[in-house]
Formats: structure tokens, C-alpha cells, sequence
């Protein structure tokens, strides 16, 4: 096996997620810090491994990915068998729909209001905590019936949206009101291999 | 087999995405318009089956799924074989990179900036339009290589990402700049079993 390698800052809950999952997986996993303050991720040699100027940005061998969601798709695929991405069309796109709420509600909900509290992001925070309100309770209602969101077992689902909601205190959310999705959050930090980050 | 269902909206690229792939997939649908003015959407029976209370929500038989790039996903895997979306870990994760492109920065883009000039959304037009820039720019570039997004053939990442950049002159955007992408857009049309929707 060639070594797999993450392009990573540490404050980012995107680059952790692929921390995590490594760890879960108990794969050896290279972290590479990025300059990103120097803005590294857009010069070279970074951007022309990922032409978004992003991070994370994950190798293994000859494969190069970017996007948090796509790399753990990647890696559920090649070392996690059918355990964390089922393989039937149900299955993978129940998982799937999941990892699109953590592109789209999460992304635009409690981690844009992290990105303006925490590192100064212009954006509209008052608009970000509302729609950080709303998948929030999507998902403690959705959390009533079941332990992990999709597929009855802890996926990457679970991987790709936990992050940015239990830090959704440093974009001034609390989790107060929302027992089950601690709950969750809970069994994910009691899953084998679990890692940490700052804030978390 | 039992009859797809989709409850739909005709102007929305999203439900457009799941009508396209059907027709080139062969599959037939049973197209429920859904009263999106009059928040059907909203409401029971529909919020039952997407608490998100937004379309398209797809049936087929038991299994009931919300998020147009899911349901690409579920299409391809129950219904296309390998072609439209590969199982090896690296080409799946490929395609699924631009399935989360077309879930972020083309939503946040040209979909947005459309939403605001057609529908009325109050949102930051111009940051939208900036965006939808960016976003064409970088496929105008990924596509100087390739004649399709991923795996070297159509795929379920062209038709996620297809439609609102297509319709990107809805949001005043023009794409006289990106030949390429308008060659892809014109490949996609070209496809055998290809349908269009109002004002692509």
C-alpha cells in the first residue's frame, strides 16, 4: 500500500473528517500542514494538484482528490469494504443524500457562521445561524427514530456531517435545544479509533 | 419493475436533472407537478416524504429519496450498470467530486444568481454571479483536457452539473467566454434519449 497523504490544516473540520475516517479505518495517513495563512493551497505546487485552490487535498499513490465528501467516498470504497458506504442503489444514495446535506445545509448553516465568528469571513452570519437552526433540527427530528443517519449503522454519513454541527458553538449556535443530536455526536466520539480536534 | 415516480417542478433544474437521466437511461417516469406557488411542498403529503420540504422528492416502489444528486446516484446504481457511475473506489470518487460542485458551487452560483433574476429570491446577486464565474471558469479549464467532467465518458457528474450552468443566462450570466463548456453542453444535448426543459 502507498502511503496516503492529507494537504491538511488543522482548524478546518473538512481536512478532520478525513483525519478521522483514517483513523477509524486504522490506516496510516501522512498529514502534510498547509501555509494556509501564506495562502498556500492557491500557489503551486497545491493548486495545480487541485485547481479549486482548497483544502483538503488527499493522494494516494497516483490518485489526487479534492472535496472532504469525495475523499471519503474514496476511502470508504477502497479500504472500508461495505461497512461505512453500502453498495445497493438504496443504500448508497441514502448515505449519499447525507453527504450532500453536509455540502449544502451544513456548509451554508453552522460552518459559515464558524467562518465569520472565528476567522473573520464576510458573510451574513444572521443568515447562517438560521440555516444552521434548520438542518440542526432536521436532524434531531430524524434522530427521534434511529442512532446514525442513515442505513442503521454509523456510515460516512455520520463522518461528513458531525464536524461542523459540534462545532457550531464557535459560529454561536448552541446545542442546547437539540439532546439527540448530542446524543449522536456522543456515540460517534464512543466509535473505535475515534480522534479529536481543537474545539471539538 | 415498479413505476418512478417524481414529483416535480418544471422550471427547476434539480427535477430537470432526474427527467433527463431517465429519458437516457430509458426508464419511464410518472411526472407529479407538484403546486410549488401554493407550497405543496410544504405541506402533507408531500413533507411526509422529504421533511426538508423541498422537490424533487423521487419514489421507486418502497424507497422514497429527497436531493437530486441522491437520485442520480440511486438512478445510476439501480439502473445503468457501471456506465454512468463507476464502482472502483477512485472513479467513484471522482464523479462524486463533481456531484458535490454541482451541490455547492453551482448552486451557490449560477443557480442562486438565476433564482434571484427569475424568481425573486432576495439574495447577494452579484456575490452569485461571482461565483457562477469562478465555478464556469474552472470547467472551462478541467474541460481544455477532456470532453467530459469524469471517467473519460458521460456520467452522472455531467448531468448534475449540466442544467444550471446551461441555464446560467436566466441569472445574467453569459457564456460567450467558455467555449468549452458550451461544446460539453452541446455533447450532453447530443446524447441519444436527450430531453430539454424551458429556456435551456
Amino acid at each position: 500500500m502507498t502511503a496516503l497523504k492529507l494537504h491538511d490544516l488543522e482548524l478546518s473540520g473538512n481536512c478532520y473528517k478525513v483525519r478521522l475516517f483514517c483513523s477509524l479505518l486504522g490506516l496510516k495517513l501522512d498529514v502534510a500542514p498547509v501555509d494556509f495563512l501564506a495562502g498556500a493551497h492557491k500557489k503551486s505546487p497545491l493548486i495545480e494538484k487541485n485547481p479549486f485552490g482548497e483544502i483538503p487535498v488527499f493522494e494516494d499513490g497516483g490518485v489526487v482528490l479534492r472535496d472532504s465528501q469525495a475523499i471519503l467516498v474514496y476511502l470508504a470504497r477502497k479500504y472500508g469494504g461495505e461497512s461505512w458506504l453500502p453498495t445497493d442503489a438504496a443504500g448508497m444514495a441514502e448515505v449519499v443524500s447525507w453527504l450532500m446535506v453536509a455540502e449544502n445545509e451544513i456548509a451554508r448553516g453552522p460552518n459559515d457562521a464558524r467562518l465569520h465568528d472565528k476567522f473573520g469571513f464576510k458573510l451574513d452570519v444572521e443568515a447562517a445561524r438560521e440555516k444552521a437552526k434548520r438542518i440542526i433540527g432536521l436532524m434531531e427530528a430524524h434522530l427521534a427514530k434511529r442512532d446514525w443517519l442513515a442505513a442503521g449503522r454509523p456510515t460516512i454519513a455520520d463522518i461528513a456531517c458531525m464536524p461542523y454541527v459540534a462545532l457550531s458553538h464557535e459560529g454561536g449556535i448552541s446545542l442546547q435545544p437539540y439532546p439527540r443530536v448530542r446524543a449522536w455526536i456522543d456515540r460517534i466520539k464512543a466509535l473505535p479509533g475515534f480522534v479529536t480536534m481543537p474545539a471539538l
